[in-house]
């Protein structure tokens, strides 16, 4: 069933599979391989076949996989990236728990929120300035000052395009606090940033399927290491709530992991069916393929940027802590970065905006993941430079004619 | 990852548009239509921009219609059905409220459990004997013994196909307790059976997108009235939870309902596409269309309940307390359900087994539901009754000739 095979409006994309549609340049969703549009476009099946069991028991496994993870136990549930936040704080917070939030954007704040809400006491670390990382002094300085029972940090900041250095905070955790569990929100992070979750000593790696994995959206991913699972096991209160509990999804997923169908709520079926392949995408060169996937789109980022650079366009996130997955980059002087969305969109390309209250209209969006990085035959990359060069062009011609004209805008 | 499209198996739908598959008579997920499939399979685009905005706003308005309410307030979240108890339970119960919960099977028991996660002091009233619904006069006790904060109901339980007399229910709920919320588990009933939220006075209407609305699974979708959103903002203590928290979600909902983008999750874009179109279908020829609709379903059932009964097969439920949407019916003496759903499967038509632990192997359920019932051309009731009556034909045949042979099955 598709419907890219027999409307003839729409002329086929370079990689033949799929209509025409505006070429997504955002952070989640991304465009997706036509063989994952192909995989959700099935019919559904039964949630407790034997038939999905299967393929839900491949996600399951090559998830852990694309974390690093041998032993990690996955969650895959229906809902949004947001699910992974409420999964930590219904199952790892017991009322008065101290966290410790490594915020370095919107997300980090969103997380915190979340935590709060189940009763968290929260100690919020912010970078001293907007685009940086927060030190490792000050992490070690509150670890140092209390006793947490987890820290969280945002492998990629969606909001700022600002990347965390995972490894040496997990170290500096296991050096000053080894009993704090580590919580890495993966969401921007997971397929295009190297995770090394058992090596690292991470205890829960969440993310959601829309991004660098290449999905649709509507499913929160989440491993758990051992550690994490025993510290559920060992609350002294019940878990709070309820589709989150991991008391309902722990036996369900355990189930599905030797391929035996089980119920607790029916699973998006279509959208397991498009994850497992996105999964096995990014799986099917083994490490090494996953390894040289990663380091295309840091490569892509590397170019965006530079042209981004070139027309004035500097990034939010600082030197070194630029992610691969997406650019925030600041909008020429006089320019409003929602001009330049509309005159992007109006050209088939969709960037985002500001996500920071204080700055919203002075920064875009740009985000360069799964196959529009790593299928270099979409030419996704150059058409993305190509947009950005020519809007970028056309309007500040049009300020300086306007500034010829006497009619300088306020 | 197409498991069924190369199947040589398996003959084509006559509808012509979909890949070959097994035909899904089960109580969801259920077959779709081309359009909701084609709707599905369309590239992801952002679930913030203005294309996305006004498709969602439509599935939201539409959502209301289907459940017969004119100023209900939508809440269409990525997650299962499940999602949706759990929205009541994190928004409508504060600690030690007291809950009546009505229980015609599995998910009565569900709903409970779910309440009493959230701290609710729930009293259940069950059936006095499986099959058949719960008397008037045991609901009007309870309600007069004590001061209930909300009653659930669930309009047909999916392990049991008994269908509750709603209308019933809540006409005795606003005699006997005016200010007990209504809340009504709706997700086998929705599109199949008569529901008049604003007339009958029903405060929450909850179902899921993959029964008979006729899309697939991973949308939870609830209708609030304004007197459960104002029992909500009336709380004393903060909302449980994050991800089903209502505080996050209605402005939301309120932003999309007029077809303005805003975020707290990302929305499952190709899943609300699909939505969008099967809502549409739904409301295609307007509140006589779904009444038209509704009527199919009863006649679809009455069929196949006759061919069931033909092969000595009787409903689970009692007489008069028969869904629409699915027939759960004793499997003949001396079979089992398990080997009727495997010689069903051979077959290219999946059936579901039985829910409830006691009677697991005693009964099968038929769904009956959605574009396989309204379709006629398709011919899924013909075929799901001749498969029926040729694998219990064969299999009582087997059993007679072990007879003859003197291989009596213990």
């Amino acid at each position: 069933m598709s419907p890219t095979r027999t409307n003839p409006q729409l002329s086929r994309s370079k990689t033949g599979g799929q209509p025409d549609h505006k070429l997504l340049a955002i952070p989640g969703p991304v465009e997706v391989s036509d063989n994952v549009l192909s995989a959700l476009a099935q019919p559904p099946i039964s949630h407790v076949s034997p038939e999905f069991a299967r393929i839900f028991q491949q996600a399951i496994l090559l998830s852990r996989k694309v974390v690093g993870s041998q032993y990690g136990q996955p969650f895959i549930i229906a809902g949004s990236g947001t699910l992974g936040w409420d999964q930590v704080g219904a199952n790892l917070i017991e009322r008065g728990d101290r966290a410790l939030v490594v915020s370095t954007g919107y997300f980090g704040e969103g997380f915190k929120d979340c935590l709060l809400s189940y009763g968290a006491q929260v100690t919020t670390l912010k970078a001293p300035v907007l685009g940086e990382t927060v030190p490792f002094s000050a992490i070690e300085a509150a670890l140092r000052d209390q006793e947490y029972k987890l820290i969280t940090i945002t492998h990629v900041d969606t909001s700022t395009g600002v990347l965390s250095d995972i490894r040496g905070i997990a170290e500096l955790v296991k050096k000053v606090s080894p009993s704090t569990l580590v919580v890495l929100d993966a969401v921007c992070s997971v397929g295009c940033e190297e995770i090394k979750m058992d090596i690292w000593g991470l205890d829960i790696v969440l993310t959601a399927s829309q991004k660098a994995i290449g999905a649709p959206p509507g499913l929160s991913i989440l491993i758990a290491s051992q550690r994490a699972v025993k510290a559920y096991s060992n609350r002294k209160t019940p878990v709070q709530g309820y589709y989150a509990s991991w008391k309902k999804w722990l036996p369900i997923m355990e189930s599905y992991m030797v391929a035996k169908p089980a119920y607790f709520g029916t699973q998006a079926v279509n959208l397991v069916y498009a994850l497992a392949e996105a999964l096995s995408e990014l799986m099917k060169g083994g490490e090494e393929g996953l390894a040289a996937r990663i380091e295309a789109h840091k490569k892509a980022a590397r170019r965006l940027r530079a042209v981004a650079a070139q027309l004035g366009m500097k990034s939010l996130a600082a030197a070194g802590a630029e992610a691969a997955g997406l650019s925030a980059v600041w909008v020429p002087e006089g320019l409003r970065a929602t001009e330049i969305i509309q005159k992007a969109n109006a050209r088939g390309v969709v960037f985002a905006g500001g996500l920071l209250a204080d700055v919203k209209d002075r920064y875009i969006r740009i985000g360069h993941m799964g196959v529009s990085v790593v299928e270099g035959e979409r030419g996704d990359v150059d058409r993305i430079s190509e947009v950005l060069r020519t809007i970028i062009g056309e309007l500040l011609e049009e300020r300086r004619s306007e500034r010829r004209d006497g009619n300088i805008p306020v």
